[in-house]
């Protein structure tokens, strides 16, 4: 008998690096989440189930089979070093973008955005930033720390500037990063109105998206650090997911499931649909 | 003293065989499930669960005191041996059916319509049937197998033929299988859309209705093996029980509740008012 | 070294009794829940995971920091005897009242709702009930009796009165309380329609607010005794947060989570954000 | 078809009232339970859970299915009325034993073994008590309750009398109550020695055994309001219902289970073997 | 770059087939489980969590890095065909035992274990059985199947015949299964004494080892369809492998880990320890 | 009306820092467990769940209301910032000592015992280490990190030398961890077997003692990070406070409860029950 190791990856991201033109990758660091941990386990959990879900769509009529996806596993992190984890993820990231293939990240926490954006921007300087997310992620640091998941996109800004960062759903946040951002990033408040001028203005520009999953309303996503009530529904997300399917995505991710808060599997199988139609989005 | 056996019965349902038109029973069978199996659990705790429930309804304005029902209990099953718990569905049904009676099925997993609207079409062969689900179910085979939770539509179309069933909810499946639907049945997706023009086209015909309820979204459904997010909510499902109130159902079932998986007792209370609404809608 | 003893109160309600107007308390009784106890733990719960909120509120555009809030703890209740512990609640409120400021109650089980507002109406004879909840609460007995969750509201009535109670969201009840209702109260079912002619039909005339979470559709607040699929969502409930908030609210009660229900920590969330609201709302 | 209504009792109590000896209802009452409520859930959750159970006791080598017992069911109480609940169970136990049968009360919370003590005391005047707990139910009162789980002891020994009351396991209370304890009752610590020689003490007498299941350790038993690490194991357990088998049981029950605080179901087993044993050892 | 797709292997299984003297594979199948389902999960629940586990043991001072194991993965089975399932798995072991090397198997529920032994068997006719199990497992049929959990040591006995299964930790059963086990198995009830004159018995002859983790008590190991009360403890269970770590094991399994009813993850750990023993003593 | 702010203490620890011996605080730090986090929950948890305990012990015979308790409360941590928090905690445990109080730390993951030993080190040069844990924690880094909770022992060998620590109950470790202990602390596997031994040899001594509750077996404390079956029972740890209750004890803490891992409260109840006796024994 001739048998190869047991090989476990996202339902439908069967192809080999080299033939592939996006590379999936799992970012399972959750060491500055102040409120609820856990995750770490996300990307994981998502290979695990996502054989619960088809790999047709019939949302974008596009099927998982019809494209070639690499999936590399997850990174191995040291625990309780955050500058690290950062620079390893910023280095993968750089190297699957050197072989000029679209890195689809599987968070773990916000922060791990912003090595990978880095990453990004340094090959598309022009870079444009889709953000959905339920907070603003605006403060400047949290209980004294720079790098913190409440602070990724003030860190993102730092570099891409002004106007470039395009914000969603948000609905928390202290009342200075409301003030703040209505001078530097574009902000909508609770739900996606305004994404397809977004979209129209960004035209053929490249785009880095990421998907803070805590956009969506707890009711269908209760797998999360910080559940915050009043969040946009599932189809709000594959409404979104459809209008940005034109943009020119260079880079995307998929953050904050915390598998462990939801005992029913709903999160987990949202995270993997979420994941299933932003890559068919994804790929052209 | 003078004592009798402890009876349980599903609220309201709690009149004689002889003097009820309407029969209940369970169908605690799971074992074609392919994902996450337990619904075999469903029938006997809806019937603990259904006393969080009132006997009236402020949808259709009707009370389950004003109309004769009787609870049969639980078919008892062998375990692993589909084809003699197919036979033992439609030998129950074919006898309720034979009595002028209407059966209301409480399953168990989408597998047992099949027999029971066996049953129901030996008596009515111009029957039609009303399939509210997420999924297709219209695959030929599963990993071989005729008989299986995702072929039992295709089942029944083997017999009752073209344009005979309305789907409605649908969002999960195989290309082939929406593609398949075009020509044989009347698939409408993600949604129960075209519902009131279905009730016209039926008109006076018997209808067998088959409610999967992963149909709803698993915000207020995730106690169920496959959760499909993107599914109608509950308001959806009552109005369109509404629109059906007067068509001429002749048999009817509730299928692929799991109720382990929801630890919140959510959708056991979905699962009992749905059945509550269902039979008020079908006595007449 | 120089320590205090540690202090435990729901987030941004850190001031001394004397300066603030608004006193919230926590009344841990749930002897007469009739399907699922445990409305007990909600309050303690509360306050702890309050910290997973922020203090400002992007839908009132008010911060918690900015007004003065006193949690005076939960009050200590004997078990088993219902009229001790409706004593106690009515004289706490009584002296709050006394002292010209206004009582937030954190329930327990809907029973709590009535000395509260014996001891509003007390002091303000015009007082007039704004009740948000799924279940009619007009039964005159459960199982014979008198003092019962499912009863508070005919309690209440019995001293305010024809006219002065709004119900909104009622999905749930026997068939002659709703009948009841349509000579006694304005009672609007399933939803908050007709909630801003309440408004102005109240004016500036006292007002009791009182929230049982459970008009919350289950997809959002499952941690409760009886979820009632079909409510009103999250946002919906902002909404109505919004259109009372220039009422001249003299006091107000959240009632009815129960946390065990809920795992995930979702209800916990809702509850907390939904008693930050209505206190911004009731702060002037 | 002829059919009769589902009938639910718990695995081998399946006769009917006049031919059993022993008649086993269940009073699911937890009105003064101080710490975590649920007991309510006990006795239905036994009476399904129980098809898991073997009928043949491998342990004392005895079958339910050679023993005539009947199952009444639940009795049905007000919520919020403690003294008419224990009325209620004074009186349904009374009329088992002037019918000469052997009540087997399934709780609810220690406070129900009162009324049920009392009627048999009513009847066996030089009653004895085999008391199994964690907990030495011995205070005067609760929170000034004389009528609470955690005097129910005190107030059985108000009528029984010194040197009638045998308590095992107990490693929970005041320090008072250990200190009565041994001027009245005879208490032993942590585990069940001394009871063989209980049993030739108390010889032919009519004896009444009560068991907290919390006496088991929590590692086996956690579906309990107040877990109390350091308990007796199962087999310890089962060692001690062999110990009392040729005794005189005129009267037993088995309170305490709170299904709901473990979800795994293992409790619900212990309870049913325990019970299933009890049955057995009683029954001559 | 150059980069493999994601392998997932149980911790320290990583060598290939062809250098690897013991091959892992699982057999997710629960089809005939009678109470509750779900060990079909197991296998690749136990890879995952077995990250938490370090791979040397101090019971058997040995080190799963110093030898070569190959984890094949599982087996794909088609739902509700017991028969096509058994088959493939008796295909399957056979072909590894026709390599020479050592078949180990993960359940899936106890019925896997018939083909593995019938493969093993047909290589070695002298084979022996050490079973340990809370459950005789020797009933002819279970509602008329023959292949059930339920009775696969019976059809076991059919081709070794008498007195070559000894069983262990017995304490479950039909008084019948007792009975019949006396002339035909070596029936230990309750615990393991009697290993070691076992292991002196079968000396070097070929021995199956098939280890139901319910043989543990549910205190360790609530994850599990049926738990049982009064099982051994995890150190019994450790002792017993040390006692039987020089037999001349030629396959073995472990079967009935259920993870979603251990919403800890201790059955998880024990199931992976075991393994990690287990195979540690078969290695030589 | 008079009313002081909500106060949060766990159970019996209710005097001012002034008048007491014994300083309570918790350190909810999780930051660098590898498996699963969440032990920062671990000391608001107890002290919510404490008032399911007696201030009483029947163990030792002593009560909580008998000696002066302050409880600090929890220290403020930054996320993401290891040595900033290992910082603070040295800080305030320094500040505590230098009071000539006793600090009793409750953790966090065991790191946290690394800087309050440091502290009491400080003070007392001839400190021994009593470890109760399932880890050897002795490795040089984890992962390249040396401030790792699997390195705490490690680091404390660093400064306290060899022969100067005792572990008890450890099971699991890497081969060269159990090597390496041989020649620098003294460790005892799987119990704690010459615990006596070591109480004598310490004497009069000054003690710091750490208990990782994962030493106790997972039936018994399954709310933990890497449970590892094969621990120590409850009633040894309750016998091994009791051996040690003479010694001096100038420092002590509880570590690795991680909640949201045991659903039932179990967990919570132990480690609080252990808390109450190991402060029990430390006050003279």
């Amino acid at each position: 008998m001739q048998l190869a190791k047991n090989v476990s990856t996202f339902i439908g991201f069967d192809n080999e690096y080299d033939e592939s033109k996006i590379v999936v990758f799992g970012s399972p660091f959750d060491g500055t989440t102040s409120f609820r941990p856990g995750t770490r386990f996300a990307p994981n959990v998502m290979r695990n189930e996502s054989y619960g879900l088809e790999t047709y769509s019939p949302y974008l009529d596009k099927d998982l089979e019809d494209i070639n996806i690499f999936d590399a596993g997850d990174l191995e992190f040291p625990f309780g070093n955050t500058e690290k984890v950062l620079t390893d993820i910023k280095e993968f990231t750089a190297d699957i973008v050197k072989d000029n293939k679209i890195p689809v990240m599987i968070g773990g926490e916000h922060l791990v955005t912003l090595p990978a954006v880095e990453a990004v921007y340094n090959k598309y300087k022009e870079l444009y930033i889709l953000h959905f997310d339920a907070h603003t992620d605006l403060r400047d640091d949290y209980m004294g720390e720079k790098l913190s998941h409440a602070s990724v996109i003030k860190r993102i800004w730092e570099f891409v500037g002004d106007n470039r960062i395009y914000q969603f759903g948000i609905r928390s946040g202290e009342k200075q990063e409301f003030e703040w951002a209505k001078q530097h990033t574009r902000l909508t408040k609770f739900c996606c109105d305004g994404l397809k001028e977004a979209v129209k203005e960004i035209g053929d520009k490249p785009v880095y998206v990421t998907i803070d999953l805590d956009i969506l309303d707890p009711s269908i996503f209760s797998g999360t650090g910080t559940p915050e009530p009043g969040g946009i529904f599932f189809n709000d997300m594959m409404e979104a997911i459809k209008t940005i399917k034109d943009l020119n995505i260079v880079g995307t991710d998929v953050v904050e499931l915390s598998p462990h808060y939801d005992n029913s599997g709903v999160s987990n199988a949202v995270a993997c649909k979420v994941l299933r139609e932003l890559v068919l989005a994804t790929a052209k």
